[in-house]
């Protein structure tokens, strides 16, 4: 995507040294536009757990890349199975929430093992890891095609008003490579010329919709409110929301939603007040394995002080400042689940279909056999 | 309430000047404790709108001392109907939402209007203010004393294990000159010697529940955890919490509840999980003419900077941070409203009620007259 004239996605492999991988480092968006090289996977798992980068596709592809870093740090050159599984597993440890992780790991691990040779196995990582990444990609445009028949149909209906979309957290091309999975169909509707507004939840306690929703949405044109986490409900129930798009960290099969933490919040409150609520997602977010997302997908319970300290710039300096008393404690679960019963559907990169197991084995028939059908 | 050994409201007669009315600057809370004086109408209508003070209860409190002020400073010493009436109107639309401002400045002015003479006018506006704020103070105390049963319940359903209890905002003893509404069965509760526990919502955007409650509770020596507001739905989801209470800006006597924005969306995820959500108040808080509060309660939009800035202490000093990109817009709706078929019911000084118009009048009678029943 275009950042003041220049094409950008949130990581790449450096063209000037391939033996470095460059990410945006998100957490100072959007006052200040920081690139962080990763030369290894130490480097790669301090950026995933610190969120220099976040967003299920985006981890998925940083994780791919940690692959690669793995193998041209192997120990005197020499890319065994051993050395590829123990760095495997320790990238897969990095965040457990994410299923785009474990997955785009496991792919390249595969990959690696059918090849012979240190050299070719390099080589096999780093086109691994870039097909990874612009798969992504291509993933997220399909999205933004079949998503932007929503916003179309509500575009007709409301005789070419504002159709007004709330989205919750960062699901755009900086958790994505490209498009976004959430704003796919909103930047699609934008370039279609569709009179769209979305209202940006600031989503604490890391506010990366206030810093990153906001500031791509602004970089692009598209028009934008950011509001409190807290007043979805409200606006909904005066009309002044015709949709909800988010995305996703984690679904099950059966339809169960892993998102930020507030998201099922947000779907309780389209249900209660009939606004669709859908969740955009590509194929590599499903978990084919679990069947109740409440119960069985693992919550990041993560740092208090990602409540306690609130980021922002003042006097020109980003800082960190103390919001509750010092002596107070405080808990930070990074996600919750919202149950598949609250989610009018789902688009992925082979179209819509409903948030259930028929409807999502419907479009991916060749899942029937992994996912623990009964 | 004892702050560090010293008993302390948030507003009072000074004891030195009785021309002079004191109030805790919130505003500075939890970093500094700050005492503002007011001396005229203006000053109180300064401290009312720009949040000096806050909470119903307390907004009422301060308006009645801001008409003694009125009468205090009347132009020649001549405290007529007609400058008693004038700023009475000024002070009753410092803000829109909370109904004891006008339910406290309404009742100043009719006790002033049955006093001949300038002088007895003053003495009779002092003890009217003095009488309201000790009024909800005995209130709020009758409140905890009806409220503790609820708490006692779940407790030995839990065999003495400890009680969860979720709150949204500040209805504590700062918004409520003494022991709050949502907070005072909280105290009660403390004070019987039974473990509680209170999940804080920090409380979006101004932050009372981070900077407020939290700062009260551990005043007090309760147990608290600061979340974000995304937060409890996920708690609730998984038996976290059992049982939440809530303060009200204003209430129809059918048992709609205007509360701090995000209140509605945690009534939602309470009533999604079978936990009862219960709003504590004084009868000065019901709106007896209103029936549908959805649709009739004034909702009042604030200055899009408390959502772009907040406010927190780094390096020993307050100062407020940017966090979305300068150019977003944003929006700042302060209240949203729960449907009565939310709410398990209401505390008051009187008791417990339904939150129905048949349980409200069940407890006050007297209002069935005033309230537009059919």
């Amino acid at each position: 995507m275009k950042v003041d004239g220049k094409e950008m996605r949130p990581i790449w492999l450096s063209s000037d040294n391939p033996l470095e991988v460059h990410v945006i480092d998100q957490r100072m968006l959007p006052h200040e536009l920081v690139i962080a090289p990763l030369k290894d996977v130490d480097d790669t798992i301090h950026a995933i757990r610190e969120m220099f980068v976040r967003g299920a596709p985006l981890i998925g592809a940083t994780g791919a890349w940690g692959v690669y870093l793995a193998c041209i740090n192997a120990p005197g050159g020499q890319v065994t199975d051993a050395w590829v599984e123990t760095e495997a597993k320790r990238l897969k440890a990095s965040r457990p929430t994410a299923v785009n992780l474990a997955w785009a790991v496991d792919r390249m691990t595969a990959r690696i093992a059918a090849v012979d040779g240190d050299g070719p196995r390099v080589r096999a990582a780093r086109e691994e890891a870039a097909a990874i990444t612009d798969e992504e990609a291509e993933n997220c445009r399909l999205i933004g095609e079949f998503g932007v028949a929503l916003i179309e149909e509500i575009s007709r209906k409301k005789k070419g008003e504002t159709v007004n979309i709330l989205t919750h957290c960062n699901a755009g091309w900086l958790a994505c490579v490209e498009y976004g999975t959430a704003t796919a169909p909103i930047y699609e509707a934008y370039n279609r010329g569709i009179d769209v507004h979305v209202w940006v939840d600031e989503t604490r306690p890391l506010n990366q919709g206030a810093r990153l929703t906001a500031w791509e949405l602004g970089k692009h044109g598209v028009k934008h409110t950011v509001i409190a986490d807290n007043a979805g409900g409200h606006l909904m129930q005066h009309g002044m929301v015709d949709l909800v798009i988010t995305g996703t960290d984690r679904t099950t099969w059966t339809g169960d939603v892993a998102n930020k933490i507030g998201t099922y919040l947000k779907a309780l409150a389209a249900q209660d007040n009939n606004i669709p609520f859908w969740v955009a997602l590509p194929s590599s977010t499903f978990d084919w394995e679990m069947d109740d997302g409440v119960r069985e997908i693992p919550i990041e319970v993560r740092n208090p002080d990602e409540i306690r300290y609130i980021q922002g710039k003042v006097d020109g300096k980003l800082v960190q400042v103390l919001v509750p008393p010092a002596g107070s404690a405080c808990e930070n679960h990074a996600f919750d689940v919202t149950p598949a019963r609250l989610v009018t559907g789902f688009i992925t990169e082979r179209g819509l279909c409903e948030a259930s197991g028929d409807g999502v084995l419907g479009l991916f028939p060749e899942k029937g056999k992994e996912a623990s059908c009964r």
